[in-house]
């Protein structure tokens, strides 16, 4: 949850006389997304969602994004579309921090997945990944197998004070991880974020996808190894193979993985399972003691670590039909 | 802004499973409310208003609270109307704690109220007071002139750390109210936190009051009192006749004022001060340094509390016609 940024009535109307979209009518601050501040608007045209991007967000990025999302929108996927102003301009500004307005999406997210949603999220992302093919624009995943060692070398000080001995483990791992990193894999637009936080669905099922502020282009199945990690764990840490399966084949029913993309699954798990477990320690440390919002356990993602050490043909069970 | 409790999408599906509203179709944590945790719930039938209330309202208070809405709203006054599941109750319950539903309300909180606003203020709560005439049950105002001495005397070190000397100031205060506290004026249901953001308007007219979770029995005047304090100082720091006047005029065109209750307004008003500063104060200390949310400055209220002290008379020209 964040609202770092408080709009005043006076600046809403400001910011929406711009725009065709008629008078505010209802603008609450939202506690969604740690990111950036979100904002529910109701005007006399309908409602949107206004988000005012805060630090953590790099302003050149903002166009890979918002344009992304049109297109999106425009292929056929569900997301939220970026509203334009009178002039076209879907990229504005509010107390010099940059914002944009767009569509309001219905739905729920479902906290403890169970294996339909699991399905429903492997034929989402495929989805997603169809209708990506050909936008244009690139943006290179700073979150990657590269930036890893880089990041660790700032953090050892922190794993071994979340678990002694820790942080020689997580250098053994990326270790295996840059001996073992696939490359040559089928690259597109991958939304890098896909969670259950981030999938919006309706009556059982996919409605929408949303939060596209870490998509960026990559290998299509490390965006699978990703959401393994994100739906196919139960609370108690174990890996549940049976959605595991059902994400794959939700997948592989709309886009056939090649052998070499399946074969690798294992390793990109671990790799995805690295990259937020990374994240989640730098939040961690970074955040004051006695803060009310508290950052993501970091410890939920050494746990996924060490299922992907000890037992890398879990996720190819789930893979294999 | 507040959010304490985390409500999943199997939690929401029971509490609506006692209700009459078909399924839930969006949902979101709002940061709105200090005291409770708010969420914005969409269903198949409408848009409705979930508050889960956290430790600071007390249980036995949420009938009369929950009573006073439903009342206001079958007495045409605009407000949040409770919503009774399929057995009648209004409040339920959710992770142990207690809760309610509520209609949607449509409208804005104005950050800086104009001469125009004031009028609306005034006139929507003679409109409150009204409605509330012949509500049945019964609520002391715990956070009366009483209860300020008690409070202060645990506040005076945070009042010397705030400002050096502030303590044997607002001692003296403290003994000029408790010697001159007005009796026997006009009691009935008072909102008690009548303040810009409890209010909206949709095109600069009032629209709704909201948040009666302070609504107690107590003199309709000092209502009045804790308006003026919240609508008619200006950014910085000086009280605003005009606006002052019109709040009061909007008001006695609905429900004239006695002599009586006039001539006490700059009293009520330096003591509506304290209230606002002794509980700011008290929030003040109690929040951990480098918490993301902050409490409200105490400060903002030590200075309305110069104000009445050293001008006592002002108020009193906004009275006046």
């Amino acid at each position: 949850m964040a609202v770092y940024t408080d709009i005043t009535d006076d600046e809403l109307a400001a910011l929406l006389a711009d725009f065709n979209l008629g008078a505010a009518t209802s603008f609450k601050g939202v506690a969604e997304g740690v990111e950036n501040s979100n904002f529910l608007l109701e005007t006399e045209t309908g409602r949107y969602f206004l988000t005012v991007y805060e630090k953590r967000v790099r302003e050149e990025d903002l166009p890979f994004f918002l344009g992304l999302m049109q297109w999106l929108e425009q292929h056929g996927f569900p997301s939220a579309r970026p509203i334009p102003d009178r002039n076209g301009q879907v990229l504005k500004r509010m107390r010099g921090k940059p914002c944009a307005l767009v569509s309001f999406l219905s739905g729920l997210s479902v906290r403890r997945p169970g294996v339909a949603h699991c399905r429903e999220a492997g034929d989402s992302l495929a989805r997603l990944h169809l209708a990506g093919a050909g936008f244009p624009m690139r943006r290179e995943n700073d979150l990657g197998q590269s930036s890893w060692s880089p990041m660790f070398s700032t953090l050892k000080a922190q794993a071994e004070g979340l678990k002694p001995g820790l942080a020689a483990v997580i250098e053994g791992d990326l270790a295996r991880l840059a001996a073992g990193w696939p490359t040559g894999l089928p690259e597109g637009v991958i939304h890098a974020d896909y969670f259950p936080d981030n999938v919006f669905f309706q009556a059982g099922k996919f409605a929408a996808a949303f939060d596209f502020y870490f998509a960026c282009t990559d290998a299509l199945a490390y965006d699978i190894a990703v959401a393994l990690n994100a739906w196919c764990f139960e609370p108690d840490g174990s890996f549940n193979i049976t959605s595991a399966r059902a994400l794959v084949a939700g997948y592989e029913a709309r886009r056939p993985l090649s052998d070499a993309e399946r074969s690798v699954l294992p390793v990109l798990a671990h790799g995805a399972a690295m990259r937020f477990f990374l994240t989640r320690l730098h939040d961690w440390g970074a955040t004051p003691a006695g803060a009310l919002v508290r950052p993501k356990d970091p410890l939920e993602y050494e746990r996924k670590l060490a299922v992907h050490r000890s037992s890398p043909d879990l996720v190819l069970f789930g893979g294999g039909a």
